[in-house]
């Protein structure tokens, strides 16, 4: 197919190259940031940098709407698409109805479950792909779509993917947040995060090979409250990582 | 060397069958409950299950205690060593001072920095351990007994074992708690957790290879009230979570 991307970000990156390679045509790239749009235009093999918001003479019959979610809501009503071209775009919490009240007639979601970034190159095909489409025959040809570069894919309604969206950010958002919090607390001791990485990768392989609620461990779940206390100690002066640390310890132990 | 053990949870099964694997041989196993200490003995070519915490006629030359932080310093002062005996314990979080005012001359703390599952069998070759002795003597003999079973051993001292298992705390206990609630919340809306196993990899592999502050990303990071407001509304009748959504994104916001 026939595809233009608005966005030169790191969706825009991954899925444009793994559409390229897999027989189909990128034709237009936007960007506000010119630059950017060559950039990628550059990994590809016959696309057009833009940074017009224009793409009525654009030959694409699906365009991808690849912004951060503000981005998108705000610039969509200044978007001219192809004549027929399907619009998706590929945010996990913003709802199809973005799309309502506006002149697209063929719409839908392709929110790939992932994090990308631009230095990392990324087999799209075991990347679960979540869709939604405003009719059944956009639908069939979506799905296509998503199949020629992907094997995991399934339809969720965007309540559904507001709630995968939401567990995400508990499961990776956050955790990688608690992840930035420990390097701080060693560096700042003069040690090394080094240390903790064979614990952390058992402590994944754990979670991801059972239910997580049963292979918890630590000072919370035993209710060790002299462990706590001591922790709470070391956090004195850093009220927010105190109060961090207790708010999940109390959770861990009421859970 | 010979080596007896207090306790027969996760960490003294992992530790006893590397050491027995690794030319040493373990003399005696303890547990209050005798079924626990004759399980481990099975695993173990020549060890003796006892429910006694008198270890006085044992040929043990180091003892290692194995128990939970609480357990640990109340029984300690019923524990009767084999005379000469070094005797160490395990735990990140209980400081070597435990052993001051006892009759124990040679002590120490043998502190695996990972965690232990007797389901998954472990090579300890990787685990770092965090070594602390009572004395040069005692230290020699110690660090060659780690060297034994593990290429990766380092001394610290209480102090800064406190902060070390701090750190794990955040990286990993809490970490799990994290992906239970992503697993909640998936679970009660009827979708797999299965589905966000990719996320949580690449995740993971990232925050590992960088700074994880510098490959922060979501609503939080990006100040979108509009996503996090849509998300709190989802926890709306969950206050705990929706408290600890708040707490984490404020946290990444100004961290």
């Amino acid at each position: 197919m026939k595809i233009a991307f608005i966005g030169a970000g790191n969706v825009a990156y991954h899925l444009a190259q793994n559409f390229d390679k897999n027989g189909h045509t990128i034709t237009d790239i936007f960007s506000r940031n010119i630059n950017h749009a060559r950039a990628l235009c550059q990994k590809l093999y016959d696309a057009k940098p833009t940074n017009k918001l224009d793409l009525s003479h654009s030959l694409a019959e699906v365009v991808f709407i690849c912004l951060p979610d503000d981005a998108l809501i705000y610039e969509l009503k200044n978007m001219i698409f192809p004549p027929n071209a399907i619009v998706l775009h590929t945010s996990g919490s913003v709802g199809m109805d973005v799309f309502e009240n506006t002149e697209i007639e063929k719409y839908g979601v392709f929110y790939p479950l992932q994090t990308f970034s631009k230095f990392v190159s990324l087999d799209m095909k075991f990347v679960p792909i979540c869709l939604e489409t405003s009719d059944e025959n956009t639908e069939k040809i979506v799905e296509k779509l998503a199949f020629s570069i992907c094997e995991n894919i399934a339809f969720y309604d965007s309540e559904d993917r507001k709630k995968l969206h939401l567990a995400a950010v508990f499961a990776c958002n956050f955790t990688n947040h608690l992840y930035a919090i420990s390097y701080e607390i060693l560096e700042k001791n003069g040690l090394s995060f080094e240390l903790l990485k064979p614990l952390i990768q058992t402590t994944t392989q754990k979670a991801l090979q059972n239910n997580p609620r049963n292979v918890q461990t630590g000072p919370a779940i035993r209710n060790d409250k002299k462990t706590m206390n001591e922790h709470l100690e070391i956090l004195s002066n850093q009220p927010n990582l105190a109060l961090l640390y207790e708010k999940l310890s109390e959770n861990i132990l009421f859970f």
